[in-house]
């Protein structure tokens, strides 16, 4: 027997209360059993976004929410500005140049965070620049992006709009999607949502609505304007995944009887943790500045493999972590801290991980990462 | 208490066997744990698609699955030819015009089928038509349309594909992809699948895939050759719906071991004999030809409004039916018999339907529609 331990970047554990909900008789999406549920998550979810603007609801992975982002607000030729530090910026320059966009890039050094003034720049020098691309948690090399920094330069652009893949982020990062001015913020199910893959969230704000109205691109599945209107009536445009839309439900009352200030305070305490344990068996953080609540980027030892590491936590200790993605593939694993996480998902995720790269030869005291957790967690109980 | 009895078309109801194993601790998706389950759905697929071409495993509604069999085949401006006869056959009218292909409608009248005749016709005198799109089963209207004798039609034109929205069929009638030469075929979870809105299905020919390497229209999310890729190595090409593929499996396992040919028979004779007894009640279906074997579509009485009668179905009694959709909306009222459905769910579809009926005041005899359900099960079995 192995038992599972599920540490990986999403999908990521799911509490069994959602489990349970999930798992009740399936009832139909237009009916009055269904509207309520809607509704409530509805409500859930700018609570969680910190919105009063609409946060649509679309059956599809994260991926399909950033494609809406892209087709419901800009036309064929548009000049964009994408901030690229890693797998998932890659994808949003990959994502608008399918759609026929012009595409400049700000390159960030994959470890690093963007430097705003960078951004302040290429907006100064283009001002046909109408979309500010960015991930809050780059998931690939576990760093976060300033939002707030970067918002306040996007919001003084009257016709450019800012948009967040806060995918990997959301619950486990304080983001204030109106305060700090985002116009449209991607969110999905499998990450600090706690839910299965199939779903994802997108905010609008009045900003980004008015671009939607000049926007020329095709679309039809992610079309925002059509899931505004249903999302108005309780119900989305096309089939509601209603087990899903449940089980949302379910896990948005978890976050809210345990607070939204204390659900971010968690996973900063742990990825802070984690990140001291890291070093104190003796390994280097992959992510230099700035590095992310949802998940630890780690480099390999030299002369090991991160593939080798991330393959053995699993084979052997039946832990599944996560290799690397793109070019750090096989320079770094990682280990989230996302979600339905605590303590002992930590314990189990540093001892796994001394284990491991003690066999592999790494000169290491085993014990010391765990010492390291529980004095961290003594110390702030204290 | 009032118990709750879904004969909706969609979602349908989901076995319990299929429930348990999607209320397991999820897994990763690109995890050794899930590979195995990933191809063993992928064959599974084959074998209900009778293909032995790729069928896609999508993150999405069905509708989803329509979109990707519009961007991934033709380019802008292509000449396309859209069988419309119902709701849904709109629906590829709407989808195809979005993305700025040319349309040219058969207009089938609501509760009709097309004429093999008028598809022929059209073929001949514009010889540029690149693509033909039907639904197999069109759900608003509960008609079937003949899709061997199309499939031959088209399948004799080198450069044109035929395309078949099977969401509401698969399971429910006999589809023969590759003897029939059917080009594309898209499906959807929540129907004869039995299982949760958010997967679509998408089976490809050689054909097809041929025309889709010169198909210029923007893709992203639904990129087929991306998928095809990932699907060669049982992965998808964005984070799978884990869990209802986990439940997919189940699924096909239950109708592997009941068997392809009595899964459609049972279908048949489900649909059959609620016709049969519609007409005992005195009821007229509002299907006047090739009635489906997914959905029955009933014409409302005389000064008797469809959607009452769907919702007194559903606050009274608990059964949750379907009124009309489009244009189709307040004359009818529709009965699914489709997925986890045996002669039990009709009984109680025909009961409520008697005791609906009267208490609004429609002359019948109460049981006969009940008696003919009997009857004709007892004829079958003896």
């Amino acid at each position: 027997m192995l038992k599972k331990y599920l540490l990986a970047p999403g999908p990521t554990p799911i509490p069994p209360e959602v489990l349970s909900a999930m798992s009740m008789p399936i009832i139909h999406h237009r009916s009055t059993d269904f509207i309520p549920v809607l509704e409530s998550a509805k409500k859930g979810l700018q609570w969680l976004y910190q919105t009063k603007n609409d946060v649509l609801i679309l059956c599809s992975t994260g991926t399909g929410g950033m494609v809406g982002a892209v087709n419901n607000f800009f036309s064929p030729n548009d000049k964009v500005l994408v901030i690229n530090g890693g797998n998932f910026g890659e994808r949003w320059t990959k994502i608008c140049q399918a759609y026929g966009l012009q595409v400049q890039e700000i390159a960030v050094e994959w470890g690093y965070t963007v430097k705003p003034e960078a951004v302040e720049e290429a907006l100064k020098k283009s001002p046909d620049i109408k979309g500010v691309f960015v991930q809050a948690s780059e998931t690939s090399t576990g760093v976060y992006h300033d939002i707030q920094t970067l918002s306040e330069i996007v919001k003084k652009r009257d016709n450019t709009i800012f948009i967040v893949d806060a995918i990997s982020a959301l619950a486990a990062h304080d983001l204030r999607t109106d305060k700090w001015g985002i116009d449209i913020m991607v969110g999905g199910s499998q990450k600090g949502l706690m839910l299965p893959p199939g779903l994802a969230f997108v905010s609008i704000s009045e900003k980004a609505w008015k671009m939607a109205d000049n926007a020329k691109l095709p679309r039809f599945y992610f079309n925002f304007k059509k899931e505004r209107e249903a999302l108005a009536k309780n119900q989305t445009n096309f089939t509601s995944a209603v087990t899903l839309i449940i089980g949302l439900n379910e896990s948005i009352k978890l976050l809210q009887k345990e607070g939204l200030e204390n659900v971010i305070k968690r996973h900063e305490n742990l990825a802070n943790i984690t990140r001291q344990a890291i070093k104190a068996i003796g390994l280097e953080l992959y992510s230099k500045e700035s590095p992310s609540n949802a998940v630890t980027a780690i480099l390999a030892p030299e002369g090991i493999d991160g593939q080798a590491i991330y393959k053995t936590l699993k084979d052997k200790y039946g832990i599944t972590a996560a290799g690397g993605q793109g070019k750090a593939k096989g320079k770094i694993f990682r280990i989230a801290h996302l979600g339905y996480a605590d303590i002992f998902d930590i314990i189990i995720a540093i001892s796994g991980i001394e284990m491991v790269l003690a066999e592999m030869g790494f000169p290491l005291k085993l014990g010391r990462g765990v010492a390291m957790v529980e004095k961290l967690l003594l110390l702030r109980s204290s």
